[in-house]
């Protein structure tokens, strides 16, 4: 990741800020704010601005329950609470908004989460950077037999050579014709002064989706929570997962005592079905099981035994 | 409104705290943070958190627009801009969450706005509060007979005081006999040792919808205009636009310039159809129109009319 | 319950309509299309328009992975495998609009479920019908000392008669008085021609929270299970999971394969924690475990050893 | 757009479909259901679903306004009253379900329209068709020099074919490196068996945005016209536009009434500020108006006369 001056004197200026404020802060998130933290070749994630913390979902559940709260008497006990019974209306009431440069290919799955907002960077209006995502040798795995939407074992020598060549020069060339249909340079100059140059909401179609593009995206704690689950996971495609796990670390600087309880019962926990819960029940009591008399398919029965680290009955 | 000891102390407690923060703050909103303006006979509006400012409204448009916005020179200059053309996603990035007081009637209505986030005080777990919505003698208006949602001529004497009186009976008898249901009083003390009492979630079925509830509403800047634009019009039931005309203020508060740009293109607006342009373009014209060649309905052709201030064209 | 000549003659015509569709249908919904099926005492739930079935959920999926899915070679395992791996998009390709009929207090309750679209009967319109919800005796239930939202025993004799009297008086008398302000009988005769009525929107504050009021809710099936899901539960209030359960059956009858897998994964199946996990694990292996070095509290050991069945560790 | 034989024969296979339902139908849509109607070069808009009709949003409505809308008499002047008061909820009874074949570009503007359901097909899990958008020489359009986001005039003689060789070569070898990375073609055959292919998760980066993807999207009415007045806007890039239009035309089919009253009050109408409310009244009475006096900028100015075909007074 490279900044420009630009960039690098925007974050200063944005950080040398000393507001006094009547409202929550969190000390350990103001010491990152603004800060561009790397994300694969030429990425970032930043946090831009926060509402709330641990003790804002506390609030809102007393609130909400008012004295039946009482019992719980820990602050920590009532998130633990909420976590564990999905009671997640509380959750909402924390917003935190990020500043995240990634490629457009990961850009497209991670808008399918709806209930945040977005703005992107817009390439109708303006020419997007020369900048383009290249995976190390280490990430440019094969396609997996076993699963149709996995990685397998990595690319070998020449291959993987072959493949980043390609790669390279695919993103360069169409971003270098990008540029000559724009008869414009990615720095703003003219190319050539008797030429128009095609819309830029056209020019733009040429590009290859590892091209880079950026957006200020804003959501609440339960949303961020319900990507993460689903994007900090090692089902989740790596590049994505990259962001994820960086946005992981701003959650537990942001709200620790959540991040502990979402570690607890949704990132680490496992949930398990009717059928799963009697050879379970059956597990305990040493009775025998197998998967032909489970009611279960092979595929489940694997994934229950390898949830329960089960390694011996896998079949 | 009365606020026991125990929400003075906290209010007081909240209002003391000065904390340090990068963040953009809003120092008008910060002097009324947390306080309750009252709202009705015993409800409030409390501006309680919020995220963002004017700033951050451009400073998303310029992430989307990159180079593009340049030409639009001012901050206010593109906040109106961004009204005029329902760019409406640079809206999206600030955030305010409040702590209101009403009654559940008037619950009922603001929660169909659903892009908000809300914990409600629940009955299920505690007893609701021994307070009431009495509209005050002007409030008492008789059914409309030209607009079938809406509020005609002022009751007056004798039936005002009978509505009243009906009214405050009902809320009393049926909150008392709640507490005998529960056979607990708003306090919390126990009426008879020997008895039981009914469930909440039971008992609280024999209370009026004029009794006070209460909750944490957050939304974003867009969702509390459209809240807003609905709920502030003279339209909207008065004990709505009680509170709506609160929250304009805070919004003026907190957001200046996009007040501004959403008084005069939202508020103040009107919207024109197609076949009301060609009556207007006439009109402008100098040409003869009428509402029987004109296309539109009766009252269509009076909104019209209405809304551009020719009352002597109202038929 | 009881339908008006009016709503009977309604539904009978609805149901003689015999329309020709290339849409898919399903028979076993169409046999109780708009029938009103009898909930509470004065509720209903009818099946009103419904979008798509079980074979709408492969086509979407399989639009998604494409030659992907070709693996999994039935219908019933790929509807399993979306639904154990939360890929929940294929789900919201179908839809079904209910007409309800419904307590306020429950009404309230069920609007939380934001993704869904609603009309409600509007109080401001016209005029509520003179029927509210009084509890059978044996739902009368003391309020739980252990669950501080939950019910205990069942109260007994001259309380839970002096309840219902309370509950039924005050209902009758509210209306009664509602019928006073508006100056208007639920029938819609007049009762004073010398006098007016009192505007809708403020006469109907006076009705009690049991009165019935009634909507079209239309929603997705997806969002439709994460409804049942938390009101069918046994921690919903009783009066909500009588109309999801109702609601259940009509699930089954629709999409009978999405049916079997949700029972199966979500309501039948249960969430452990990563704590939870390990003490499974130890169970497994024949280990001794305890509720001391657990690092779960109790509460959380009671609740994993019933999911579990293990009454016997219950502490 | 050219169908393979699979395609053509499902959808042979889905219109030869005669089912019997009591839910309304709707025969001048069901006339080209599932037919796929070209859009640019390879794309197309099918409809596959649709629940409700005209008389659907009438019955809605009639259950919130109850007796209350007796006084609108027919089902059309009660659409137009609902349409110019922004009483939208009758108007999410309705969903509709498409099945769009588009290039990626535009499905990244699309995909922004939040409230909405979509499948997309997934190139994780899937090679993606080996199409892409090439435009017409007519839509070769010069980036305007007055709007920062539209188009200027056409490309000419050279320079257009130009921009075609160079979009079609570029889409065309990134497409053919796909498949050398992948180590398949696209029809599904092996390129080289002693090599190991890129996960395709991966290899899908090398690929244009003017690659052709393809979802099923299902919406309410609502949204669509939320989508449509937005995307088939003179504003809307003509791209998208080619979309909007075809549904445009699937929306008169569908909804006859609702259409008409969108045409009107939507699309055919406009809006008018505060401030301009002023300059039109002004106008009506003959007086004298003008930019600088005006209180509105120039920009805002025009946007006004242009509204009301005041061509004269554009400054």
């Amino acid at each position: 990741m490279k900044l420009t001056k630009d960039q690098i004197a925007e974050i200063k200026s944005q950080q040398s800020q000393s507001n006094s404020t009547k409202r929550v802060t969190v000390p350990e998130l103001e010491k990152i704010l603004y800060e561009a933290i790397p994300a694969l070749d030429h990425g970032f994630v930043r946090v831009v601005d926060y509402m709330g913390d641990d003790t804002s979902i506390v609030q809102s559940a007393r609130v909400s329950y008012g004295k039946g709260t009482k019992q719980v008497s820990t602050d920590s006990g009532l998130i633990k609470y909420l976590m564990r019974h999905w009671h997640s209306t509380p959750f909402e009431m924390c917003e935190i908004k990020y500043h995240i440069k990634l490629p457009i290919f990961i850009a497209r799955q991670w808008i399918r989460h709806r209930t945040a907002n977005v703005n992107e960077y817009s390439a109708r209006y303006s020419i997007l950077d020369k900048e383009f995502y290249l995976p190390t040798k280490e990430n440019l795995a094969a396609q997996s037999k076993s699963n149709r939407q996995g990685r397998g074992d990595v690319l070998e020598g020449d291959q993987a050579n072959e493949v980043l060549e390609l790669l390279k020069n695919d993103a360069e060339r169409t971003y270098a014709n990008y540029e000559t249909m724009l008869n414009e340079k990615y720095d703003g100059s003219t190319i050539d002064d008797n030429k128009k140059g095609l819309a830029r909401e056209l020019a733009r179609m040429n590009l290859t989706l590892n091209t880079y593009t950026q957006w200020y995206w804003k959501t609440d704690l339960l949303n961020l929570m319900n990507f993460l689950r689903l994007r900090a996971d090692h089902h989740a495609q790596y590049e994505i997962r990259v962001y994820a796990d960086i946005m992981l670390d701003t959650l537990k600087r942001w709200v620790p005592i959540t991040y502990e309880a979402f570690m607890d019962y949704r990132v680490g926990g496992t949930e398990v079905s009717a059928k799963g819960k009697v050879i379970i029940q059956k597990l305990i009591k040493g009775q025998e099981v197998n998967v032909d008399s489970s009611g279960l398919s092979k595929r489940e029965w694997n994934e229950l035994m390898i949830a329960f680290d089960l390694q011996e009955k896998i079949v």
